[in-house]
């Protein structure tokens, strides 16, 4: 026994084993070997970061079929101490399963078929399901894995579930058909968050995400807003509006923007965000799930934040040629 | 009886009795006595509007507890043949229930209490349980009203429940507590659709709802966007970007403005991002749920733009004076 | 003696013959064999026009070497009654004249060479004269054709004067050098102004002048102004702050816009700066001198102006599929 | 013979003494007792600072009524090693002079009556010369200064001049009456230029002059310029599109900005104007001549900027709090 062995770390995602958000956390490198914790919701894996518990939590942030992304904005938005560091992407697809042994043409041969499913991914499914089992009912369940446990144990009267591709691995169960749901394209989004941390180094292909609230409901603060990136050359690829809920017509912006707080031009442009709100709060600079590099005009490059400020300093110094 | 008996209206919405949507139907005075029909998901009541199974839905559109706002707004971004006809606000609480003839004593002396609740609902009401229950334990529900179901037919091992307000109307349980949840303030927007029809007359407390693509993703294009209202005058209370889903980093934006088509400058307004946008939708003219008289600048009212068009006719006549 | 004789036009110019204004007059095709009428300021000009004494007058209105620019952007501004119907350019070139009979190299030989010259010519000539006739001095002239008059009669003691290069066609003068300007390029913009008429029809390459007030004076409404048209694609040649007048810190702007007013997305955004500004000024659409063809969006066309109206009638009336 | 004398310092003008340029020069405390230099254009004026002969020069910049305004601003935008240190506002009023010994009445009682005036001056003064002495003729002179001194020595034939109110000081002539001009609030504004030199500490009452080329003709080019205004709360006093003469349809503006370079809202937006324009000219930070104390929103004060800096700082130091 060896006190030498560095201290693992314990990493929060929404479980059971199994769902779209473990599979996220399997995208994470250093997270192998880890201890990585279920929790039952975005809350709880946050509170579990900023007490301590966990070294980091895995939550959906965008688009997720397991709910809770506004909640999450919410949090991030309000909670101190948290930090996002990286983003990962997982396909949404649905696989319908069985108890062990059941064969898709048994499935199909029953007057009437009783289908356990998420709400949320039973619609996603009424296409492939109406095509190939149109004499079924549904069962509700609670999430993307409950539904196979739930048919396991007997707990929901159904003889097929609808689940996330992970619940194979997990679970002893039938795999009946893959990939079942409407959209070949759905992804949900999601980022890696641990407490109060120095950003890692740019890759290039980095975005940084913020909350700020806007100074006054008027038509013209929003634009203010938006100006403080578009004139640095700064793309946004996320933005949206969340009540601040202390009263009625109050806004905040969740805001991803392209580039890294490294960026001269991002921590520019976050310098005027946090002249111009009377509330913002930085998640963060990472690395983007889709590798993608940032693109920007030449102009709005790091040299021409140098050549500015050389330039300025010059003229007031009076500089001959300034 | 008699065939001149007006047809009873159907209305879908998200069910079973007892849900903060049943509770949002329940301030539509034109729904009082015609069919309420429960769904289990969004993507239902939306179909049954356009296959005419029903008149109208309602549907949970910002702030749900009771999920689905994404695929809402994007149904509703997607779905030809929709619009929105009006907007309610429900007060997000939650009520604790236990079977009838149970005292809140009674549960507290127990070493542990089993509490059904969906996650969300669970998740919000944690300091009250902490506080007045430490000793429980989450058993989940896969709805604000399945989880009193359950624990009174026994498929939920617990012994009360969290659901919304609505459950005690409609079902026998004993209310143990009330307004549970930690954010007093919590609000669910919750909308009204029907197939396409001809906007009501303005109220002047009136928002109007579109969904509006980006005709490319650059820095200046959301500004441009932007400024299709803002050089009419006119306040957005939601703005929120969606992918569109066909590719990464394409979006379309959601969108509530001030104000009513029938308004000048709103249609103005929505010819301006008709002409910008490769994509928008137009969902509605409404009045407000909270009934709040929409102001703007007295230049951007209905005489000006006639007084506009007045005097642009003149110059193009080359009349003397103009 | 007919009557059938149509009757002739009066032109009003800053004269005498052989000025820059008279040269750009030169190149309006309606007015030769008119009556021309030289005058001594673009006041005159202006209230000849007013007054019906002249149908039109052609006036200096940007990079003048006769001064005039700014109160002639004045006069447009506040006299009513006025329009620009045609825009000419006329290089700016100067020539060095001398009594007839003398030839350069006489005068080279002189021990010093008295120049007349209007001053702004004069500066404008210096580098020519200081390399071929260095032992020379200026004696101030009136304007570009007053140089070679008081030359001629004496009443200023000049051996050469600088002219406007029309000189040389109305007077008996001895042309020495020529295009001695220092800047090659320099030209003199001149529009030809009527009294109140229809615009003429679009030539596809147009321009469009106006004034317009600021309703205040803060940091946001100049840019709401030019949103009104950058927001419909159009591009301004000339942007000038003119000061009101009646109060410190108050401004009017004079603006040049690509297009006509029978394009609908001028006429959209004419239409807009009216109902924001507090006083505007329509002063025309006319041919460029240039004949550039503008280009704009293609999304900015008529027929997206007419789309978009169409779809707004029909949404407002609820049509199916609007 | 002392050579403690300190050397005194040389202005150049827009002369002869009586002009208005001389006025704007009297208004300089600095400058009394020194040495006055009458020159006869802008361009001498300017080239006198850039070579040294004088250490600054006062030219007119606005409204003037002695012309050069243009030509000044190209000067400015493209002689390199200039700076404005000051400026000045002189009202523009005239008076109308005779020879010694002549009363109004004299002049009134003559059949016709010969005025010399510049042509400009003579245009502002038509009201009063109409009512006054309707039975004239106008004789032309080359300034506000000439035409006294043409009508001293005879060389124009004229019995009374229009003036500037400082010929009366300078010269032996009869003031006839004095603020003949039609519009009383009538103001030329000048500026006093010497070369590079660092700006002199805020009064708190200052104004930024630079001149920017837009990076390419199309609609939203000049908008973003202006952002950099308007994005740090600073308002803008003069704005004028320039041709910048290499090419028709390239402009350069030369703006007037409320502030001091020292204040962070200044320099900020210079180093933005700087990054986004191919050419910037800095002008100089200088006192406003009506001494109004530019007014800000909060949120772009000095603290502010310092507070986002130490905030940006703290979070890119991961500092906890940040």
């Amino acid at each position: 026994m060896s006190t030498d062995a560095p201290e693992r770390r314990t990493y929060s995602y929404l479980g059971p084993a199994g769902t779209f958000t473990e599979a996220a956390l399997a995208q994470v490198p250093e997270a192998r070997g880890q201890i990585w914790k279920a929790v039952s919701n975005v809350g709880q894996a946050l509170d579990d970061v900023v007490t301590g518990r966990s070294d980091a939590a895995m939550i959906a942030i965008e688009n997720s079929v397991e709910g809770g992304v506004s909640s999450a904005q919410d949090a991030l938005s309000t909670i101190p101490g948290l930090r996002i560091v990286g983003e990962y992407l997982v396909p949404v697809r649905f696989s319908l399963v069985a108890p062990r042994g059941t064969a898709l043409a048994d499935v199909v041969a029953r007057d009437l078929v009783a289908v356990a499913g998420h709400p949320v991914a039973y619609a996603q499914c009424l296409t492939w399901l109406g095509e190939t089992i149109p004499h079924h009912e549904h069962v509700v369940a609670s999430s993307n894995v409950a539904s196979a446990l739930g048919m396991l144990d007997g707990s929901l009267p159904a003889q097929v579930a609808i689940v996330a591709p992970g619940v194979a691995e997990h679970y002893d169960v039938e795999v009946l058909a893959e990939n079942i749901g409407d959209n070949q394209n759905a992804v949900t989004r999601f980022v890696l968050v641990t407490g109060t941390v120095a950003p890692a180094a740019p890759t290039g292909a980095d975005k940084t995400s913020l909350v700020a609230e806007l100074p006054k409901d008027e038509p013209g603060a929003l634009l203010e807003l938006l100006e403080q990136f578009s004139t640095r050359g700064i793309n946004l690829s996320l933005l949206e509006s969340r009540p601040i809920g202390d009263a009625l017509g109050r806004y905040r912006f969740v805001i991803d923007a392209d580039g890294h707080v490294f960026d001269e031009r991002v921590a520019d442009a976050l310098m005027g965000v946090r002249r111009f709100s009377p509330n913002v709060v930085f998640l963060g600079s990472y690395p983007r799930a889709d590798r993608q590099v940032v693109h920007y005009p030449h102009r709005y490059g790091d040299e021409a934040f140098v050549e500015a400020r050389d330039w300025l300093r010059a003229l007031v110094a009076g500089e001959p040629g300034a």
